[in-house]
């Protein structure tokens, strides 16, 4: 029996399982290899940062939902060098132990994480939001300011502990401030004794003039109005200059606050430096129209790793869900029609499904093409879409139970203080998947 | 308005709560404190462990179960000293900072952590079972273990690697054991490619000649039989004398094995030492009749932080939820009482209301009195039990719904690994609550 031709996918995200699954059926020996074993339903990521979820309720391991695929097999390790001539990468495998790991073809689908713009000290105060292990930092964080709170005497120490500020006015941003709000406002203020946890003041700061500035302008002045109608403050045009223990400076101004989160900026793996390729300036791997590497047709990036416009429209595919999930179903059909013969390869289109974002409950924006919905009817859309697409059956069940939790007796589901704080160092931006 | 006394709780377990719902309608000021803000069900804390449930499902946050009851302050601080006579205990506040508490009376209801009986450097190799974290960092190295184990290409590395063992044949010992050989016939087998998981051997060293030790013979003889039917290893009157990052040693010989869970031993919160009162071998305060100190009558230890035996029938008051719920009940009356002008105190007595374990999936063992019930009866029994006294309503459901799903398809709802390895000193068993 001839060996099958080996693909390799560094990534289990929407992107890496979307090119495994439309190889189901190919003759083809697949290893995809990711730093988790998990696969993270991100959109979710903020209500587990927000105590609404548990992180096992949008998270499935990668080998379960592969396992009845029998041409995969799935390596928990840590890519660390990728060799796209010799067609090699090392994995470093956890608790020690180099494999090196060969392949025909090669999928990058390693995502991105946050980016300080040069700023990586600002870390250690500002925690971004893109793996569990942050999410639940960010969870920490924010109970223990109210906790911290109660026990202050001092006003302005306390002011400072009530004082939430969210860097960045994109999706992330605006469903942290919304949620943040209301569990201020709805979900703990009886549980508090001394202090008045209805005055704590959120802020997202947006460098731009508008919130969510990939969406409509329609979409922008809703989530601008429904924010500021819940008591968020926003600061659009704004620039953080400075992150420190004491708080944010912006408008030449520093506003005490003892809670700050990232969620500005992204940048994509450190992987795409080493492969040879020209990156974009957030580290993209500038891609042909066929998803592959200028000159390494066997190498492909893909999902917030590929920088790549759309050939008609002239359209970046945006860093979402489904320009990934596109990405990968299109490169898994490239390489199983190469393996068929087929000699020429097509073109990647992305066909933009709309975008949404959710403010708080029975609010948020939905774009999709002329259609613009708010409100009530947007947050129904929006959690409808969030449930169907959560991998697991179970997880489905229980999100839609803690969400009707919330809805109804304002509760949150997941109220804990766990671990200590993070070292310094464990704030290290950079994660390479 | 005459200030009313102030009565200070250390701990928000069974014992703790019990005591400040026993005192809602009284005239008095109740502060409580608890270095966590959650109340934890430590009785399902194994299966968070085993991966069967979420930290959030079994744990409710302290102020949410005290929020309408409002002679009562929950502070999230850890007790560092306590001066009985001054009557004035120390906090310390996460995040920095120190706090004087004073009281009029003082409840201690710390409970206790794992014991490696002197050997304290086996912490490292051998986790135990109190907290989520622990619960967490077993999780954590349970799921990595068969990962690593996957790329292993030594045949012995990979057996060590598949070797459970588990030191201590109590209810924690036998119910992890059981769960561990659940995760590994049932739960894992068709998602991994390369090691066959039904191989993982799990062995239980228990100590003394039987199993369950505190419970009856029947029960006993049903856990050996139960375990060892599922496959299961038990060796009894077999001593550990050494753990190491090779394994473990027993009857003079070393058994590979990467996966050490400690079950074996508790004591006492380290705050008993600084009572000036007498100490039993592990720690716990020798308290009168009526759970107050000798010659302090306005210091009371309950729960695992005591050493009372019950006059009646000589018999210790065992180290469980009921027998530390009903302290703290007797607690919470005996000072409501004397606050009303009642001078003598009365002497409490424990009602066994019977005692069990689970051992695997429909099997468990339940000693009621002079009723043993054993196989599924008693597992049905159990579940009922343990939902019925789970706190949150939602908590309820998600745990019935969990435990459907593990029963009917076999998976496991949080099988995530997730935060780095703890470092070292992470491990210092010294937790005084």
């Amino acid at each position: 029996m001839a060996k099958h031709p080996k693909l390799l996918i560094v990534g289990g995200g929407f992107g890496g399982l979307a090119v495994a699954r439309a190889m189901a059926r190919e003759p083809v020996e697949i290893v995809l290899v990711d730093r988790h074993n998990y696969h993270l339903f991100q959109p979710l990521l903020y209500q587990v940062a927000t105590a609404a979820l548990s992180p096992a309720e949008i998270a499935a391991p990668i080998r379960r939902i592969l396992r009845s695929q029998e041409n995969v097999e799935v390596r928990l390790a840590e890519v660390t060098t990728v060799d796209v001539v010799g067609k090699t990468v090392t994995l470093q495998i956890p608790g020690g132990g180099q494999l090196l790991e060969s392949f025909d073809y090669l999928v990058l689908a390693a995502g991105a994480t946050h980016s300080y713009f040069g700023n990586d000290g600002w870390a250690r105060w500002a925690p971004g939001l893109k793996t569990v292990d942050d999410a639940l930092e960010i969870r920490r964080q924010v109970l223990a300011a109210f906790e911290a709170a109660e026990l202050e005497e001092q006003e302005q120490e306390r002011r400072a502990k009530l004082t939430f500020v969210v860097v960045g006015g994109g999706p992330t941003g605006v469903e942290l401030a919304g949620a943040l709000r209301e569990i201020a406002v709805e979900s703990i203020p009886a549980d508090f004794r001394r202090v008045d946890t209805k005055t704590a003041r959120i802020v997202v700061v947006e460098g731009q003039d508008r919130l969510l500035p990939t969406m409509s302008a329609c979409a922008s002045g809703r989530a601008l109005k429904d924010l500021t109608a819940m008591g968020v403050e926003v600061k659009l045009n704004t620039l953080v200059t400075e992150v420190t223990d004491s708080g944010v400076v912006f408008e030449g101004k520093l506003l005490p606050a003892s809670n700050v989160i990232w969620a500005a900026g992204v940048k994509a793996s450190g992987l795409g430096a080493q492969l040879g390729a020209e990156l974009d300036h957030v580290g993209r791997v500038k891609a042909l129209p066929d998803c592959s590497l200028p000159g390494r047709p066997h190498v492909f990036a893909i999902g917030d790793m590929a920088c790549l416009a759309d050939p008609q429209t002239g359209l970046q595919v945006p860093g979402m869900a489904q320009g990934a999930m596109q990405m990968g179903a299109f490169v898994g059909r490239t390489i199983a029609d190469e393996l068929k013969g087929v000699e020429s390869r097509g073109t990647f289109h992305y066909r933009d499904k709309g975008s949404m974002a959710t403010i708080g409950k029975a609010r948020a924006v939905v774009d999709m093409g002329r259609l613009f919905l708010a409100g009530l009817p947007a947050w129904l859309f929006w959690c409808f879409l969030h449930v169907f697409f959560l991998i697991g059956f179970k997880n489905k069940i229980v999100v839609m139970l803690s969400w009707a939790w919330t809805y109804v007796v304002h509760s949150r589901g997941a109220r804990l203080i766990t671990r200590d704080p993070r070292s310094t160092n464990a704030h290290d931006p950079d994660i390479s998947r």
